[in-house]
């Protein structure tokens, strides 16, 4: 056995292009179908497109956010999986510690597709996105759980991460934000 | 009275530039100490002013968040707020909703300075945020409270927002992260 061999049957981690919207979308949709939340993908290919940095990166790329896709190898000796070869996905930006005067990563969605876990693909993932906070000279890398997910905390903790329970969300957003963003505002404002 | 008048009575609130890095980080420290996490303050002048988004804005501009400040009014028959007319600050920088398909904006740290509380500039500062995902078209307004403290989510419910408490923070970093960071990836990456 090469090095060579171990290399193909390897998944392979990249950041999307332009070229992997379609099949992001269609994770998006399977994520929030899975969390029972179908209704609330409001997300599209123009959206996606037009929102999120794709590689290859340059000065000019604008957007918020970057996306890695995990996509299985594909010589059919080794792997026959099918139809789809991208197995996941971790979306992340930039988030910024004030104490430390640092930006770190915030992973906002980590999703691998139901017939392809329990290989470690989350884990791959998971540390790429701690490799890219240390190439960056960042400080953190952040991701919420769902309090009751036990399972998946014990994931995380096994992987050296902490986990902090003292804190709640706060959100506005839709009419309510709206709402509040329209009300007198008591300030001067200097752009 | 005249509306001259009403708007020199006011706080002004703008984008920090990098003469205001001295006054922000002298804040920055007041906030850890407020929560007794003096010693947790590694940021400086130099690595807020390298990895801060400053006033102007440019395309040029590199950067990971934005900083918000208010001052008071500095008409000395006004007020007589000294030494610093600076009251508060309110630290930022984009999220993003994968099932909107668009960002928003993640409110990191907010603080108003003691002597210049109960004058409602905390709701000037997150006010002003909200007008600024409404401007970029974006989708929420984010950020997070402790738990216990019920007078401030009294407080941002009353300004419309909501409260979620089903989800637990998860991080890396130190050495943890580096750890993690360094172990074998199990993937083939593709830059």
């Amino acid at each position: 056995m090469t090095n060579k061999n171990e290399a193909d049957r390897r998944p392979t981690v990249f950041h999307a292009t332009c070229e992997d919207i379609p099949e992001l979308l269609a994770m998006i949709n399977e994520l929030a179908i899975y969390e029972n939340h179908a209704s609330s993908v409001t997300a599209t290919e123009e959206s996606l497109t037009r929102t999120l940095t794709l590689a290859p990166f340059t000065q000019e790329n604008s957007g918020y956010a970057r996306t890695l896709i995990l996509r299985l190898p594909t010589n059919p000796t080794i792997s026959s999986d099918t139809p789809s070869a991208v197995a996941g996905f971790a979306l992340y930006f930039n988030n910024y510690s004030t104490w430390r005067g640092k930006q770190g990563i915030y992973l906002e969605d980590l999703f691998v597709r139901p017939q392809y876990r329990k290989r470690g693909y989350g884990r791959v993932l998971i540390q790429q996105l701690a490799r890219l906070v240390v190439e960056q000279d960042g400080g953190r890398l952040d991701f919420q759980c769902l309090a009751w997910n036990e399972l998946a905390l014990g994931f995380y903790r096994g992987l050296g991460l902490q986990v902090f329970d003292q804190w709640v969300n706060v959100r506005g957003d839709g009419e309510g934000l709206k709402e509040l963003a329209g009300l007198e505002l008591g300030a001067n404002v200097v752009d």
